[in-house]
């Protein structure tokens, strides 16, 4: 697909569905709009489009699928596989003056929002009302829930509560036609017809925009215990992972982190209350929550048990809210930290959780052979790790030529340990290349026919997903 | 499309591929595997295909896309909403004798099994480990996973658990066209590419076969708590369970049964160890689990307070293994003796949960208007309530002609409450007329837009989900 200016007749159509203040055209907007957290990455959309209604979404998307023109939805701009970059010009979708909580639901333990709502806002929301939204992303501070959807995001509490995609029941979409539809309906169960709603879940802006999603909530759990447990071995640590659930045990959080992921974070964080020596290898930070204290208590000891058959150090336990919310503030950081440290590439590798130390001895093997250095961390409940690669004093010819070979293996292992690609970011533009390794034609062919049925001129965020 | 008998050719190709063991064509299998617990439909194949492999089923697939004859794939024949069967004739494809578990990953906390596995079989081989499969339909002991996966199967343990997609990890399926696919990886996480695992949960076997299937499974809870509460009324009896969720708990069954459908199962059941009165209005059935008997207990007096306040009778605590297997075992009979009572036709309607005192109450307003009485029971936890329609001395003109109409009101209040037409039955056959109440031209477009995509001869259950 070339890359797509707009002409006067488009952009004519497009101010008078947004007024001047919906539609952005100067270089200096297009180019904010242009770039996420995905590495130094930045394409501008030709024009920035902001509506307010689903309405307006729906004349923009029959605006472009008139003249054939790219549209890409945008949400928070906090994206780490460049989904919501506008690589081919085009109009960028922002839903970001969509903001509006416009219902809770208290009796039935629902949300309605619109896409542009910023997940913590969210949360806290729903938590104000002694509900709880655990889905909860490093970036909730800044991502929104539609981007959320849209790339079927997880963080930590997904290994006891589920992903995104576990907590939405029913999506206002947008569809490449111009056709506004309700993918399911808002109960618990819904065996009645295909699940377009999980279909749209984690299709990252291809099938349609989504423009309002009813999310499910729980009731909020009234106690949490969190520790921070260090190990002289990574791959110790990550043994203990998989040893804690065969113990009977289902943590509300279990984080891996490298030491020096910890080692750069404490570096950018001031009066942190509570004292962390560095680790010789890799921690783990353990959060227990529920209804009662003793038995999450009892759930700790039973965790302690495992962590010391695993060769752990000195456990350290967050006892006020304030050391509880200064170490999930500092887990939050890592990603930022390891940004501002070095250039780098990070990859979102998954795989069964027992697999983990292997993946992680042989992420460091391969990079070894390969010459660069890597910080992981990430979700180890739930197999998720990311490696991050750090350019350091590397050549931009081996970043550029070479890396992309180590990378291929990275997910060669994953996918041969029985793990893939992807478990929260998504593989908008930089995991494309990869896709091979994790399906075949037969595969590819399935999830073509689908873009084709849904969105047959190809003009729902093009160049993204599929190979 | 036409009835399908099988030509010489055909037949001689399907026989080689399954051998004389394999292919059925007499007159008892065909209507063997021509029902199941759907009314008293009958719908037999012109032959009954019984693979032991994924290449035999992909080979019998390639047959009938060849000669475009219709598949149905059956499980166990439960099913209550005629998915499994041969509307048009054509090859039956039993999955009876695919019923191996293949594995039981300890390490990971999953499962590899074929299709034709029967879930009771599967609960019990990962129960002997300590691990928990959750989703436990009322037919477990005969209904089969592949069966329950094809239907998006729910069960009373799916309001703390979830359904059977939430424990579908990966499965590998026979496409229409004979190539064979995974749909995932074997992760708790994935965010690479569409989630076709979900796309073909509850697709009812009009999108391919499944041939294997990775579930999830979590540790085995240590205790559970089962009590029997009877009300006066059965609106607060509804009413109270959502009151039970605003109080912060989350039971692991929340069941509904009318005094009627109590009664009739009572008469079925010989000496049951425990004393049930019959209510003068319903019941609720509550199991609380966990791994802490005295938080359970908190829990217990939580909900009891709840039940309290919505004017319960005596509380029925079952306190042995025994009386909680027996209580159980009633719940389970409740859908046999409603239809050993009478026959009856039995809609899966589900709602938000709140909402569910007005889907009640409105249904015996449509039964007192239209002439018609009707039992309910079901999931009340998760809004999910079976109205059984009883025929009892209805005439045969009254129950063809004008019952659907009456059909039509149930589902057009039930998606006016916020709710759909099947929570875990599915449509297959006998709710599809209703598919224009729960879904506009747009939404069935891109329905038969993927369908399409997917099985463009349209050769897979043929005449089931889409109007």
């Amino acid at each position: 697909m070339r890359q797509h200016g707009l002409g006067e007749r488009p952009l004519a159509q497009l101010r008078e569905v947004l007024g001047d203040q919906g539609l952005l055209v100067d270089e200096d907007s297009r180019v904010a709009y242009g770039s996420d957290e995905t590495e130094d990455l930045i394409y501008p959309p030709a024009a920035v489009a902001r509506p307010r209604t689903t309405e307006q979404v729906a004349a923009v998307v029959r605006v472009c699928a008139e003249h054939q023109i790219p549209i890409t939805p945008i949400g928070g701009r906090t994206g780490l596989s460049g989904g919501a970059l506008s690589v081919f010009g085009g109009v960028g979708l922002a839903l970001d003056r969509m903001n509006v909580i416009e219902l809770v639901d208290e009796r039935n333990l629902q949300v309605v929002v619109q896409p542009g709502v910023i997940t913590q806002v969210l949360q806290e929301a729903v938590a104000a009302k002694g509900l709880y939204y655990p889905p909860d992303p490093s970036s909730r501070g800044s991502c929104t829930i539609g981007g959320n959807i849209a790339e079927n995001a997880g963080g930590p509490r997904a290994v006891k509560y589920g992903v995104t995609r576990d907590f939405v029941l029913n999506l206002e979409v947008v569809l490449p036609n111009g056709d506004v539809i309700w993918t399911g309906a808002n109960t618990l169960k819904n065996s009645t017809g295909y699940d377009l709603t999980r279909l749209l879940v984690g299709s990252e802006g291809t099938l349609g925009v989504i423009t309002k999603a009813v999310l499910r909530l729980v009731p909020h759990p009234k106690e949490t215990r969190l520790m921070l447990v260090p190990f002289a071995s990574a791959e110790k640590a990550c043994e203990a992972v998989s040893a804690t659930f065969r113990a009977g045990v289902t943590p509300s959080a279990m984080e891996f982190i490298e030491r020096d992921a910890i080692a750069w974070t404490l570096k950018h964080t001031d009066d942190l209350p509570l004292q962390i020596t560095t680790a010789p290898g890799a921690y783990l930070m353990i959060e227990v929550d529920g209804d009662h204290a003793d038995a999450i208590m009892r759930d700790c000891e039973t965790i302690l048990g495992v962590m010391e058959a695993h060769e752990a150090g000195d456990v350290l336990f967050a006892e006020t809210t304030a050391e509880k919310d200064a170490l999930w503030k500092m887990r939050r950081s890592v990603p930022v930290s390891v940004k501002a440290h070095s250039v780098y590439k990070e990859e979102d590798t998954v795989v069964p959780r027992y697999e983990l130390p292997r993946l992680l001895k042989g992420v460091k093997e391969i990079g070894a052979r390969c010459g660069f250095s890597s910080v992981c961390y990430g979700h180890a409940g739930d197999g998720n790790l990311h490696v991050n690669i750090i350019k350091g004093d590397l050549s931009d010819a081996f970043w550029e030529l070479e890396l992309p070979k180590a990378i291929r293996e990275i997910f060669q292992l994953t996918v041969s340990l029985g793990g893939t690609l992807s478990g929260e970011h998504g593989i908008g533009l930089v995991q494309r290349p990869y896709m091979d390794i994790a399906f075949n034609a037969a595969q590819l062919d399935v999830m073509r026919a689908i873009k084709q049925a849904i969105d047959p001129q190809g003009i729902m965020n093009p160049g993204k997903v599929l190979p």
